[in-house]
């Protein structure tokens, strides 16, 4: 397949895709359509399919998508069919509930290291980590390798984490602080702030 | 101003200019612009301009937005000049993370009550509230008037809950469960799950 531009409201459906796939998996199912697919999650099917073509020849006119197949190329083409470490920054409660989450597993990721600034949780036990000095978190992500973070600490912090994130490597940062995060050109951030979430559903309530 | 729709996509823009807006006064800043406010967060000044212009006209040519101004309008569009009682439903990490969180203060939300439905659990402490019982769930909420709740229950569970919510009268759920809920029209949900948020970001690295 040829490099291409895919916008990345497109690529940011892919992973509802997958979800929904390894749902039906989880059920049993061995096929779906786009029509299926579109009513679990409130998307068109012709948007599915639409999506879906950019990426490939997936499923049949009339057969639909075979389930195990077109969730292993979703893993390929958003690059889950590996396990990418995570560094956690911020052992608060968060934090914590994070590094402890067994929801990565087969996903694609793997908490590898979580880190705190404060000397009282600095070699605490955090699920089956012990956590670091962030004083070593640059050294420390960089001599791993790796890629991927969340940032936990307080939103006056955060700015500050995601500098030295970058300094180490960080190509993808997940937010957790309630605050805008500037970063160079060719690092992403992704923000998980749950009153964004609220107030858009408040707006339709009296 | 009369009732039109607008398109959801644009209602999900305004918590963010909210957030930035807040941040923005934090800093002691008094008057802003759609070109700043699009730099932040990564949106054309004339989107903000765009999506703005629905909802009235809160800034002038050449002076900008007021941001206390538009602060609380902003807060007034999307009903967060008052506050929403939350019900928590589960009260493992995430549940008890969430009980805890301080962000949600002016803010237009509140933890009213954590639920669970392990023995172990419920009557423990967790930050300010006692689990309650989930067996009461409907009763409780229902009698608390509460439209606001959250699933942070194992995903097998998550849509059991999810309709006893609806039952009780809840109309907006935040669901940290890592799987597509299905609720009656006139309920909203939203998700947080941080593997889709990654799994995007991954797509653009190698």
């Amino acid at each position: 397949m040829t490099e291409k531009m895919i916008p990345d409201i497109v690529v940011g459906r892919l992973p509802l895709y997958l979800r929904s796939l390894r749902q039906m998996a989880a059920e049993g199912r061995q096929v779906t359509s786009s029509q299926e697919l579109g009513e679990r999650l409130g998307i068109s099917a012709a948007q599915i399919r639409k999506d879906l073509s950019q990426f490939g020849e997936f499923g049949k006119q009339g057969t639909g998508y075979h389930i195990k197949f077109l969730e292993e190329k979703l893993q390929e083409i958003l690059h889950v069919n590996r396990d990418w470490d995570i560094a956690i920054v911020g052992a608060g409660d968060i934090g914590s509930a994070v590094a402890r989450y067994k929801g990565f597993s087969h996903q694609g990721f793997c908490v590898a290291m979580i880190f705190d600034n404060d000397p009282k949780k600095v070699g605490t036990e955090v699920g089956d980590f012990i956590v670091k000095d962030a004083a070593n978190m640059v050294e420390e992500i960089r001599a791993a390798g790796i890629q991927v973070a969340m940032i936990a600490v307080p939103a006056s912090e955060a700015q500050g984490v995601a500098n030295k994130l970058v300094e180490a490597g960080v190509r993808a940062i997940l937010n957790y602080a309630p605050v805008n995060l500037s970063v160079p050109s060719g690092v992403r951030v992704q923000y998980i702030d749950p009153v964004i979430h609220l107030q858009r559903m408040t707006y339709y309530l009296e």
